[in-house]
């Protein structure tokens, strides 16, 4: 994976350490095709000459070889642990490089193999940088390197023990005294201490460095190493192509969690899970907002980013946009009418955004937890009747043209048109188990019907009304939302109706909206049974106290003359 | 838990976006002892009238409050989410700014709170800073800062889009262009998109914040808000207290994960459970010889710390040694060593380190996994036959001075002494279920039973020996390690001995190293009969052809002498 992914320096094993490592150096460099040749295995060994030498052996028969070997610098590693004064330390990294370069580089019999030499002067940020230089003169000098197979010398926090700064001061330090520096590859290796092990590896690569050790996702001991993904993906970010393909992180991820059985923060940059998630309504709002700018601007791939709350396209690293929203009781009507709108392709009037968004955080608060999208899209089918509408059947029905009154006559300069001609609805519904022939007159097919529901008591006005189309082609749906008051009340209830056919959409859309008002009148017995059920009386202005039952409201008058006008054709071929 | 661990300065809620929010406000404001009178409560509002209201109603009856406002200036926020441009944002600043001290500290019917205000310009890290400036102008012009009582403008990286030492300037720039520099608490806000949160906090509050927000194990919107812990710690390393007292981190964590329901990652800095441990052979190692020299100095907790790889003793953060080394088959002699040490108490001879420490990789390779300390001791027990010797058992024993062969005249100048008399071992052992009466004569105790144990035909020489106290008082053991060699054999074993009675371990020990032997040896028959059982030999010169049957190794002779000379006492009471 890691040569997949496009690394060409890779330090394999700790072959001297135990039989496992030196038997899986072994195996790499045997199987063929497993190391490409412009792959070099970089294997780490003490300073020690039997351990060199077992670990020279690990590399038999490797294309290209980075012998990697560390001694302690640091006053604390020199005194605590190996009870070793300046000069022995440096005397001991001159010996075992220049025993490392008898067996490996000026040793015939190895002269398949390309070698390359590191040195790490052990905690490189604790020790004296002069020391460091010293030492690291005295070994350069013992392996003799040259501008085209440069020494690397590796410059580790060992222990990150300072602000990211002073180890980018300590590499500035190292490269500006070094001589031949043209002939060094200054690598960095920041452990996570502190939590700055990414700050100090971009610093100190701005200081003069040429190379970073890294793992993915920052495994290693303690906090762990500097974690690589993030270093290439905020190159990426910034522009520069880091030469490393994370466009498919999940896998990484995954071959990552599975091997360390560690698994990766939730919150770890560009990988972890929430990352291109947001709960907060405002956020959610203003991602959703980025996202349609982008898309009404034509945006495609190549079309510089800019979108809030977001530094990158998470496709960019193979997420997707689902995962982007999330739920919780801070969440607010932007990010729900996201998922609404991703889930079921409905694009919520911003007034249904805010009714149903507080259904949500009602049952968000009680139940004290995030919710899914399928139980977000759950909600709002179970809210607005969608798979069922339990109380509010339509079992039959036939929209006719109204002819018992002749059209006005034309205004002078005008044609003639039925655009004032009324529609009658005649159907059959169904009210909790119980079916009643309805028929209503009315500007159009939703204001006969809401007329035609005024005979059952059931007085609802239309406030707010939006449509719109789903999908494309054979399958191309209505979507329409209908907002009503009911008469005597100052309550509002939100219906939904879906439907291949736009009329029946809407008459969907008003029963929708009559059971969430049967609902949320308390006093309203279950199963419901208007007085005047099985009758059919076609409502005389005298029957409605507020004068309107023919006309419905204004604003469906308003609504229905467009959609009758737009959409006839779906009119007359609609209807069970 | 906040005040309790000592901030200051607390944002507890949203208080406009949820009635949530809102009653948990005022529930804090209520509750007598919620919020100490030190202690401010901070609330976030998004500026817009209606919602400053709301929040600042919910501050009703607060002691100490910051009302916390944001709004856009960067040209992306502007653009894509509220559609203003410059001069409209800065007039909606001041707008709300002025509204909010008009309910606020000019309210004289809130006078019972003392109020602070607090602006963000949103995404500062993303705006022009002169436009920064301007807003950041009018907005101070507006509230009417003093020294005493300053505003906090607070200059939020809401995405993190560059390296730390960008955000560092951008801070510094508005520190040294703001005016009245004496009236402003100038905050922090960093993100952690790019992984370098924290180093820029660090970096910006040395080019001259004053505040940075936060939260515990950067929990927050998609890579979280800058971690408070690790600020706090990294300032606790450098000799600097934060005033927050993270002494008891364990339950600070606990409190985390279950509020978040999010796990503070293993490799989190100072909180994550793998953060004090040590896998590695080297590590572990540098580990345990840091402990032991930091003891023999007689360090206590006044001194300076200083030990290889860990940068803060554990303790600091309530964690415990135990937990630092884990044992994988990366991991060396040194760290299995140390497991056995806090264990068992038991201070391992650097080759029996060795020797187990191969046992232990072996376990681990076949496992495929970390073992558990309790795993390793019960390894170590098993192997060394601590808890029970299922092939050789001490039933009975004594040793009496072998008074049959004279002494030998003393030295001219030296007095006469018992030291030359032999030991003489008489004993019950049981080998594989059978018991065998046995007797033999050596400088000592081990000796005498080597002896004995040749006329079963099993010939150890004993090549290495050390011992050592466990515990003090009353409860004092004696442990005993021996390595042995097998005549005719380059094989080695160990055995180990613990008991109250120092002579019974040092027997046990050397039985311990029998049974390994035995063990070791593919050609010995289980059960083992030897060939003169229930037979009493004493051994003559002639019956060993190695013609040291009576004296058994040089090494023993030596430290018997040794033995029986300081540990007379012991000698003469022990016995079962």
């Amino acid at each position: 994976m890691l040569v997949k992914l496009g690394y060409k320096e890779i330090e394999v094993s700790f072959p001297s350490a135990s039989q496992t490592d030196f038997d899986f150096t072994q195996r790499l460099v045997n199987t063929p095709g497993a190391v490409p040749d412009d792959v070099w295995l970089q294997v780490l060994s003490p300073c020690r000459k039997e351990l060199i030498r077992r670990t020279v052996d690990s590399l038999k028969g490797a294309k290209k070889a980075i012998l990697h070997l560390y001694l302690a610098t640091s006053p604390c590693f020199q005194q605590v642990v190996f009870n070793m004064n300046n000069e022995e330390s440096k005397a001991l990294a001159v010996e075992c490089t220049k025993y490392a370069r008898s067996i490996t580089k000026d040793d015939p019999s190895t002269a398949g193999t390309e070698w390359a030499y590191e040195f790490s002067p052990e905690t490189f940020s604790d020790s004296d940088p002069d020391f460091v230089l010293e030492v690291c003169e005295a070994v350069k000098a013992a392996w003799e390197p040259s501008e085209e197979k440069p020494i690397i010398f590796n410059l580790p926090a060992t222990v990150e023990l300072a602000t990211p700064n002073v180890y980018a001061d300590q590499i500035e330090y190292f490269c500006k005294n070094i001589s031949e520096r043209n002939k060094i590859s200054v690598s960095l290796h920041p452990h996570n201490d502190r939590g700055c092990a990414v700050a100090a590896a971009e610093l100190a690569q701005m200081a003069g460095a040429d190379r970073v050790e890294g793992t993915l996702f920052g495994n290693g001991e303690r906090t762990g190493n500097v974690d690589l993904v993030t270093l290439a993906l905020n190159l990426y970010t910034q522009g520069i192509h880091p030469q490393i393909d994370f466009s498919d992180l999940k896998s990484v991820i995954d071959m990552v969690e599975s091997s360390n059985k560690i698994p990766v923060h939730p919150r770890a940059p560009y990988g972890g899970q929430l990352v291109v998630c947001a709960f907060s309504g405002s956020h959610q709002d203003a991602i959703k907002k980025g996202f349609q700018a982008r898309k009404k601007a034509g945006a495609t791939n190549e079309t510089y980013w800019q979108l809030p709350y977001l530094p990158l396209d998470p496709q960019d690293i193979g997420r997707t946009y689902e995962a982007i929203i999330r739920v919780n009781s801070q969440s607010g009507k932007g990010g729900v009418a996201w998922i609404i709108q991703r889930q079921l392709e409905l694009d919520l009037p911003r007034n249904l955004q805010i009714a149903f968004s507080k259904i949500v955080q009602r049952e968000t608060d009680m139940l004290g937890r995030e919710l899914l999208p399928s139980e977000i899209t759950k909600l709002f089918e179970d809210a607005y009747h969608l798979k069922r509408n339990p109380r509010f059947g339509l079992v039959d029905y036939e929209i006719t043209t109204d002819r018992s009154q002749s059209p006005a006559p034309p205004e002078p300069g005008k044609t003639q048109s039925n655009r004032n001609l009324k529609r009658v609805f005649k159907g059959v519904i169904e009210i909790d188990g119980r079916e009643h022939d309805i028929r209503g007159v009315g500007n159009g097919a939703i204001s006969s019907l809401a007329n035609a529901l005024r005979t059952l008591g059931i007085d609802l006005d239309v406030v707010d009304y939006k449509e719109h189309a789903i999908g494309g082609g054979k399958d191309v749906k209505a979507a329409t939302y209908i907002e009503c008051t009911a008469a005597g009340s100052s309550q509002k209830v939100w219906g939904v109706g879906i439907h291949h056919d736009v009329v029946q959409a809407s008459l969907t859309a008003l029963l929708s909206a009559a059971s969430s008002f049967l609902s949320s009148r308390p006093s309203t017995p279950i199963p419901f049974r208007p007085k005047r059920s099985n009758t059919i009386e076609i409502p005389s202005p005298e029957s409605s106290p507020r004068q309107k039952a023919e006309g419905g409201s204004p604003l469906v008058n308003r609504l229905e003359a467009s959609v009758n006008g737009t959409e006839k054709a779906d009119v007359v071929t609609g209807g069970p």
